[in-house]
């Protein structure tokens, strides 16, 4: 049996030793990647996230337990910290979850800590999340810290997103997530039990107003829809807010519920696709620009580079001239 | 006299009308940028960096000032917010920078708000940086907000980083800033007449020490430095940990003192020299890259590309072949 039909299999060794050479971006790992994704685009990609202290992996640790109860699905949690690029530090939580969710085979865990750019990061997480659904994991959760624009390009890879808060963080921070709830599928407001909770929904439905404005009409798939008419409930999606306790379990099974809807929601309505066609346009784009930029230096003489890049350095010519006249000499 | 040389002899109005044309990447934009980058390479370029909360922009304002009272340095201020790339919002602090500011020919505020992508965003900071360089503004303060890799992208322009905390903003957001403490040249703790400002102190120099451990010996410019070396003060800096209450401006002149100390530093170093070397090289890349996706783009028909784009989502070819076929093509 090949390497790959065994990951296709569902064996876990290999599918532990091809994500390492897929975020070593080895030979190997492309290859494999390559004959992989011919199996892919059956799982449900679930993105959570949330600021540090918001309980989100233990929430994240929960729906796991719930999705494994009945033992139907395959989960695989993908845990990205951008946050921290130089240490590549530990994730947050990684201990609890590992007494949670070790010794069920139908688990996997991995992450990844960010080293070099958040591009970077965004694309192996996508090379991950295909080795996971062509290993058939029907449901895979890629778990990111914070709220910046990190955690949006990560989010973009997912179906739905999930975005926890809870009460007591602070007003200043529940300001800056505008950004971060417009991508927002369904917000959890988790911690439920502690005092504050009805601010923090209230902020959060405020917030999600102004995130989601009520438009009379808007377009979709290239028809003007009203939201007067009948059909509008199957493809104009309200992001639901609901409640969670995640140390005590309480919840999850609405929130699994959620995501659940959300997932009909998209196949109904087309953007099940779309959002694939989306990830999978801007993926071949990252690749194509790689693949320029190795096949340009690799056709000239690192010397060259370095005289014209010294050029900009000694402020003789502009970084523009510069690539003009390094294509120029070489592509013409 | 000509668009380009009025900006360097330092009028404001062609100053805002480049900015824009920059923003907006157009050709005109371009053209500009590749003169106005020839008169670049004199500014001190100053990182602040900070959490929502901890009065990052005030500081900004009182350090502008500051550097306005003897009216020797022009001051700019590049007013970055990676965190809210949807709504592409206010600049939090924007009314009140207004008022300390406005009216001073000597100080010139322009906010950037994060559309597009990480990458994008840094590329025009770069850009703008390099606009108010030729037209003679020696002080650029590039404020952001936030703890990401979209933040550690942006403090990489800089000569000097300032990270900026706060007592009270909770222990969880601290241990997340292990990442951006290692790109810290000077830490600040804002509101220091608040309760906790001992612990947030604390907690800070502790981090710090995690990001620089005391290496007995380390390397620099390709030589090996012990710390008992009588000269290893020129070379090796430890970030200070100043207190500063911006409201009252108490501690501005330190903290002003420290900036000035570590620029000294930096030139005495040769890491000043590395430091634009290194922003350079990556800035030469992302054109190149850039130029090198619009040539390639402009010679196919869009339609071959679709087509290929088309097989992917199909799960007929893999990205990685896709982007083969597409180059063997076109390229040969």
């Amino acid at each position: 049996m090949s390497f790959t039909q065994s990951i296709l299999e569902g064996n876990r060794l290999p599918l532990s030793r091809v994500l390492t050479q897929v975020e070593n971006d080895s030979t190997e790992g492309r290859a494999a990647l390559a004959e992989l994704f011919l199996h892919t685009g059956k799982a449900h990609l679930i993105g959570v996230t949330g600021a540090p202290g918001t309980g989100k992996s233990s929430l994240v640790n929960q729906l796991t337990l719930h999705y494994r109860k009945e033992k139907k699905n395959k989960v695989a949690i993908i845990a990205v910290d951008p946050s921290s690029p130089f240490t590549g530090g530990a994730v947050l939580g990684d201990r609890v979850r590992m007494r949670d969710l070790s010794g069920d085979d139908g688990v996997f865990i991995r992450s990844m800590a960010s080293r070099g750019s958040v591009g970077g990061l965004a694309r192996k997480t996508a090379a991950f999340v295909q080795v996971f659904d062509a290993a058939g994991y029907e449901i895979i959760i890629i778990e990111t810290v914070g709220a910046g624009q990190s955690e949006v390009d990560i989010a973009r890879l997912a179906h739905t997103t999930v975005v926890v808060e809870a009460p007591g963080l602070g007003d200043e921070i529940q300001a800056i997530k505008a950004g971060i709830l417009e991508i927002a599928d369904v917000l959890v407001v988790n911690k439920a039990d502690r005092p504050g909770v009805e601010n923090t929904e209230r902020a959060l439905r405020s917030t999600l107003e102004l995130a989601h404005p009520t438009k009379r009409i808007f377009r979709h798939h290239g028809r003007t829809v009203s939201v007067d008419e009948p059909d509008v409930d199957e493809i104009l999606w309200l992001p639901p807010i609901l409640k969670t306790i995640s140390t005590e379990g309480t919840g999850i099974a609405e929130l699994a519920e959620a995501i659940a809807k959300h997932a009909a929601h998209l196949r109904q309505s087309g953007d099940w696709t779309d959002r694939d066609r989306t990830r999978l346009r801007s993926e071949l784009e990252a690749l194509l620009r790689d693949e320029l930029m190795s096949r340009f230096l690799g056709g000239i003489q690192q010397r060259d580079y370095e005289v014209v890049l010294e050029r900009v350095i000694q402020r003789d010519i502009s970084p523009y001239d510069a690539v003009r006249s390094l294509l120029n000499g070489k592509m013409s």
